[in-house]
């Protein structure tokens, strides 16, 4: 069956179910008259509502459809489909309740607000395909306000990439500290990984955006972009890809442009390079292109008929259980800890298995130990 | 086990499940990259919505908390068990995916655009225990936006308030439109029964609340007391509960007063009377103190524990199941209606039965049929 006729016969995808069965019997505990001892003993302090409600276990995954998969920038309606995908998965990886809920406004600022609303109800928030600059805002503001929230597109996507990394250059035998990155993108997930790898402690960072190569106070860039040049590229050069890249040891693809990188870019390389191909679907190149000008690689890409899927789907159910039982917002340095933690369950790195299988059971665990 | 131990235990009532088993195998359809073709299918138009998401079967119960059941005018927090439990009663009795959505404000106008804004995840909205004159004026505001919205407090104890009216005048033997009424309670709930019977063709209305009988151009009144001091009390008489209930065949309270009527009041009231003490848990009257003024009297109240229970889960989960498959509103000709379709479930109504169950398996076509 192909998705369209799946999506239209099964009418979406979650329902809301009880979680015990409902009779004459017990409908005076679970409704009124008995339901009173609950709101007053809740009414009493709010806080109590993450004991007797399913708001403990309850996360709301917010989109603007500003970024939906397929279409860009779009009505939310189209969003609900993608964010009902990622509800299953939250409650298959992590056992939580993730509502898919879109909002009909743009406005980072209703964003914010309608989020901090929707607090009685939900335990945390997951923002998920929200388009940059206005997902670092409206994330920044929730900070501010001491919302729970989780940015999946940037933090996830840096946690799983700075995991894969780390078994990547291990498998390559290479250093990961004295290596030099080009990182490509600098949208939501590329900010994130840019983010992760400063915390972490890499110094030698080549960063590349649609507007080339990123440096000091270059022209136009808002604050997100200048904080990436003021720490980025120390030489201070100017150019495209093939300056960006030149040299470098790790190329993290985050464009969205399928078949950006050539032959020609890998051959600026350092020897035995690590390719992190991340567009998706098509990723920025392929294997055979790489071939021809390295013999020695290795490749990782967003997709899981390649080896080494670099697929948020390892954080994000893990870190909001632990955001939910811990109450604990996730800093960069726990993003960095939980990369850490995740590269460790790979005890030999090779090229072709720097990271466990989205279904490995020791997921759950091994992050939530780390909050 | 209590009703606190029992909602610690579940950690709340509801949860959210896939409505498919989900494995590797379709993941791709699923989720990315089969996920793209239903995106660009609703992107193409937002109305898709309806026919490849949840959104057709998704309803989102909204409250404030500001009449919360034990507390009155509280923290949204504490209504959740509410809404959970309501929740509950949606899936069970109209097959309806139901969201239990407390909102942190208690502004109107914030609560209207939180609605709007939250429309692409639902197919219709249950305005639900939020204090008077607030929710009407919320009711209204939806209504110019053409939001697909019902208030159960006032529309749906409307329905089944006249349902089982129509009943109990047949069981007594007394003819409905010549009948002179006697209504304690101009709340969300009187409101909406005041509309029904005046809706229904009812003439010679009393109207009593917090401040006495209601008169035309009562000082203080908002415009929906003025609504009602328009049409009922045609004498323009004054005074309190005896000069509202004296000459009356039917009592209904909605007052939220247990015990306010007393058989002094009864004994007020024309021969064989009908009394609907609604409130809950404890009504306006029980049956031992109208026995001392009147032998032939029909009784109902809002409680499973006597017969004639008037519950609104004999209507809200039909109305909510016909207004997501016909996307229709519910306006007040189409209430009396439903009203008349209920009543009709009963062939030969008696003092003892003028409703059907509430797990009568007639009612969800029943009401499906109005529409």
């Amino acid at each position: 069956m192909d998705a369209l006729s799946f999506h239209k016969k099964y009418k979406g995808k979650v329902k809301i179910m009880p979680k015990i069965k409902v009779s004459q019997k017990n409908l005076h505990i679970i409704y009124t008259p008995g339901i009173a001892q609950v709101t007053k003993r809740i009414a009493e302090n709010p806080l109590n509502s993450f004991i007797y409600t399913s708001r403990c276990n309850n996360v709301a995954i917010i989109t603007d459809g500003s970024r939906t998969i397929g279409v860009g920038n779009t009505v939310a309606e189209a969003s609900m489909p993608v964010m009902e995908g990622k509800a299953i998965l939250f409650k298959m990886l992590g056992d939580v309740d993730a509502y898919p809920i879109c909002l009909g406004t743009k406005s980072a600022k209703e964003i914010v607000r309608t989020v901090e609303i929707l607090q009685p109800s939900f335990g945390a928030f997951n923002i998920e395909d929200i388009e940059s600059p206005k997902c670092f805002k409206i994330m920044e503001e929730l900070d501010k306000k001491k919302i729970l929230a989780f940015h999946d597109d940037q933090q996830g996507t840096a946690i799983v990439v700075l995991a894969g990394i780390l078994n990547a250059f291990k498998a390559m035998k290479k250093n990961l500290k004295k290596s030099k990155i080009c990182l490509a993108g600098a949208g939501a997930a590329g900010y994130g990984v840019f983010k992760i790898l400063k915390e972490f402690g890499i110094k030698n960072l080549m960063v590349f955006d649609n507007n080339g190569l990123i440096y000091k106070n270059r022209k136009g860039d808002n604050k997100y972009l200048r904080e990436v040049g003021n720490f980025s590229n120390k030489e201070n050069k100017r150019g495209g890809l093939k300056e960006a890249i030149e040299g470098t040891d790790l190329f993290i693809g985050l464009t969205g442009k399928g078949g950006l990188l050539k032959t020609e870019h890998i051959s600026l390389m350092n020897k035995n390079p690590i390719i992190f191909a991340l567009s998706n679907p098509v990723p920025e190149i392929f294997p055979k292109e790489i071939e021809k000008a390295a013999k020695n690689y290795l490749y990782a890409t967003g997709r899981s008929d390649f080896p080494n899927q670099i697929n948020n789907a390892l954080v994000f159910p893990g870190v909001f259980r632990a955001m939910l039982d811990k109450r604990k917002k996730v800093s960069l340095s726990l993003e960095v800890k939980i990369a850490k933690a995740i590269a460790g369950l790979i005890k030999n790195p090779s090229k072709k298995r720097i990271l466990p299988d989205v279904f490995d059971k020791r997921l759950l665990k091994t992050i939530t130990k780390c909050f």
